[in-house]
């Protein structure tokens, strides 16, 4: 192998570091914490792990969900988590403690995806309930709703916090720009 | 509304501030680029789309997987850009002009996911066919392969480029560490 490649998985063995049979159903997403200390792990079976990447250990079962869990990400200060479900809502979690703070109503179909803000203050979730939402991260309160004509599959926001981008069932790219947000307050 | 939190999309309208019904077919995924200047879009209609952010006009359709597209990475420079497709490849691609650069070829079933280290010389990719495989962004070439005993449905990797975690769908998450990348060589 030539310079500046990469070695392989775990030294010189070739092997896995870890695997953990943590989930019993599909992993739909996985997510790694701004210091690459934890990962989260959203499942069909309803909830999100928390692990410790560097010896593969499981740390939190996060449980509330009452149906799959399609999404996570994790907040930049890694302190919280936001996961996206097939039960029509988000939840906020805590971290360290592996407990639910808060859960995000208002979406009336399949949540499919998250973005939380660089910021750390709001998330946008995206549902086939044809509308995308943006959550006050610390109330818990929706702040903002968009509709389109389709229901949403993706979102992603950008690093100045700015734009959204979202991509529907028929095809369509939406295009979103948030004004007033962190420190500009309402004016 | 109250300081802190912001304002509804693009600025007093409510409105969504451009729609543009570019794919034929439902949007898999989205990504920003880092400058937040343009997005990527892909589509089951088997293309990608590079989209600018600003004016939410269509700047190029990368056209070439034979299959849905999957998964989309932006490269840390913005210059490139990686797709996972149903077509059981990945593509690389000049994010200025549009065209294909390599096609990375090994998986043998659908590939579900796709990463890029943040040194941007490396991607990871996630595959239905058991494996998840490192690929050298500059020459194309596989660099490494792990094999798993069921599909990968998601992957991440670390912000310090070292660890990667998978998820596939038994449920199992799996840890990697990535060692000797960069200019460490083959240490």
């Amino acid at each position: 192998m030539k310079d500046k490649t990469l070695k392989i998985w775990h030294t010189e063995t070739g092997r896995e570091l870890k695997t953990l049979t943590g989930h019993s159903h599909w992993v739909n997403a996985v997510a790694i914490a701004p210091d690459g200390k934890t990962a989260i792990s959203a499942s069909w079976d309803k909830t999100l792990k928390i692990w410790d990447t560097e010896t593969g250990s499981e740390l939190k079962t996060l449980t509330g969900h009452s149906d799959s869990a399609y999404a996570v990400a994790i907040a930049p200060d890694g302190k919280t988590a936001i996961s996206a479900s097939e039960d029509k809502t988000l939840k906020i979690w805590d971290t360290e403690t592996g407990c639910e703070l808060k859960t995000l109503i208002g979406h009336t179909e399949d949540v499919t995806a998250v973005a939380i803000a660089p910021n750390g203050k709001t998330a946008i979730s995206a549902s086939w309930d044809h509308t995308l939402k943006i959550w006050d991260l610390l109330t818990g309160k929706e702040v903002a709703s968009f509709s389109g004509e389709h229901g949403f599959n993706c979102c992603a926001i950008s690093r100045d916090g700015v734009t959204v981008v979202a991509g529907d069932n028929s095809g369509r790219v939406h295009f979103l720009r948030l004004e007033g947000m962190g420190d500009l307050g309402d004016v």
